[in-house]
């Protein structure tokens, strides 16, 4: 049998996220890889082995799958939320282009999840629902300059944004520097939407107007998305939803 | 009973990549509003009424479905790929805001889906593994300027850029205006991502590089995306995958 690596996603949190075709591919394998708390979403089975990882051993992880699809194994790689937005994809074919040469006979399969940022996004409306960014704010594989840069020329192609990322306890400042680049280009009532463990028992979403946000509202759990200059909010009783219009005025005043 | 809108993502095309919440709203919905094809991929059942509707009416679509709720109906509104990305949760709040009042006691649900880049992209390997924008190049509702501005943001702050609604028989410049752009400002061998019809027995994938692309490439069926500096292809036999490194190199020559 050809050995097979599916690197699949499982969504922000919520069974009722994971699609069939993730489903099939997990009840498929014979061997999960991954992140602890992403491997422990999946029920143990005869036949199955679980290989959970800690955190930042991507390379390592790819490189395992990669070993064992090569003796023929069904190799599941987890990722929550999409496998190809900030997580197990890349490192998979950063490591099979060291030696692709050996790899050329494995089966390769990426299949998309819901990823943070939409989950986020329905919860508080449609404030993705025109042009928008997507950055991930830790500098630990980049440096910070090309973050403000990318910060910098979204404010400026006012762009909505999404951050993945955001903050965590060692790397508190990215944040913080990305907040104080919004407050002093755009305004004050600016419509920023925290939403910390999307689609989880212990969901949280704010929606804080940019003048009164404060790094300590973002952690590693939450997902931050930023309103264009065009965003806006509507009241629903206690709801405050948020959405970006599908339309850019036509004015140039912006 | 109270009126209920759901606004659900039926995702790129298969079945598979339909989420288990959105099929729970479609089982208990008693009204599917949306653009025809969208429509057409619920399976009719008694006691739920199909209202089909032709492109470029998403304002009326969505007063439809708020006077339906109004009444008590549960109505679901259909997008493919995510609600929330150039679809229909915001053409339901633009119209919600103009008489909110009046839909105060209506339930809204927003249920996300695979959108069409996440698929494209699972589909050429992980070309959004880092940071990127999503851009809709059509002009219908927003001025060529704003696109332009944030096409010419995007290469200075070397983001991967998704384009939905690349190219239509009407609309054939903006994508050759953009195409130029690329060409004029990035590498010639920037790997080019054609992804048409994904996830459907039309699919088409195609990797070009940057030098070689023209606008006929590109309709209203494909998801174009274009590569950062950092975008690489490997080769398995006859397969391009493509994928951007999870990292960005520190000595700022880029």
């Amino acid at each position: 049998m050809t050995g097979r690596i599916m690197v699949v996603g499982l969504g922000p949190g919520h069974e009722g996220h994971i699609t069939p075709l993730v489903s099939e591919a997990v009840a498929r394998a014979t061997d999960v890889i991954g992140y602890i708390p992403y491997v422990e979403r999946i029920a143990p089975r005869q036949a199955l082995t679980l290989h959970p990882t800690d955190n930042r051993v991507e390379a390592e992880r790819a490189q395992h799958a990669l070993e064992l699809a090569e003796k023929g194994r069904q190799v599941l790689i987890v990722s929550s939320g999409d496998p190809g937005v900030f997580a197990m994809a890349s490192a998979l074919f950063e490591v099979f282009e060291r030696d692709s040469a050996r790899w050329q006979d494995i089966a390769i399969e990426i299949l998309p999840g819901i990823t943070a940022m939409l989950a986020a996004a329905s919860r508080a409306g449609a404030p993705l629902g025109h042009d928008f960014c997507v950055i991930n704010l830790s500098n630990n594989l980049k440096p910070w300059a090309i973050i403000e840069k990318r910060v910098r020329c979204a404010i400026e192609a006012d762009l909505a944004m999404a951050f993945y990322n955001p903050r965590s306890k060692s790397r508190p400042a990215e944040f913080e520097k990305t907040l104080t680049l919004l407050k002093t280009h755009c305004q004050d009532d600016r419509p920023i939407l925290f939403a910390r463990a999307v689609s989880t028992a212990d969901e949280v979403i704010r929606v804080v107007p940019l003048s009164q946000t404060t790094p300590d509202m973002a952690d590693m759990k939450t997902v931050v998305i930023v309103g264009s200059s065009q965003t806006r909010v509507v009241l629903q009783g206690d709801k405050q939803w948020v959405y970006t219009p599908r339309s850019y005025p036509f004015d140039n005043s912006h």
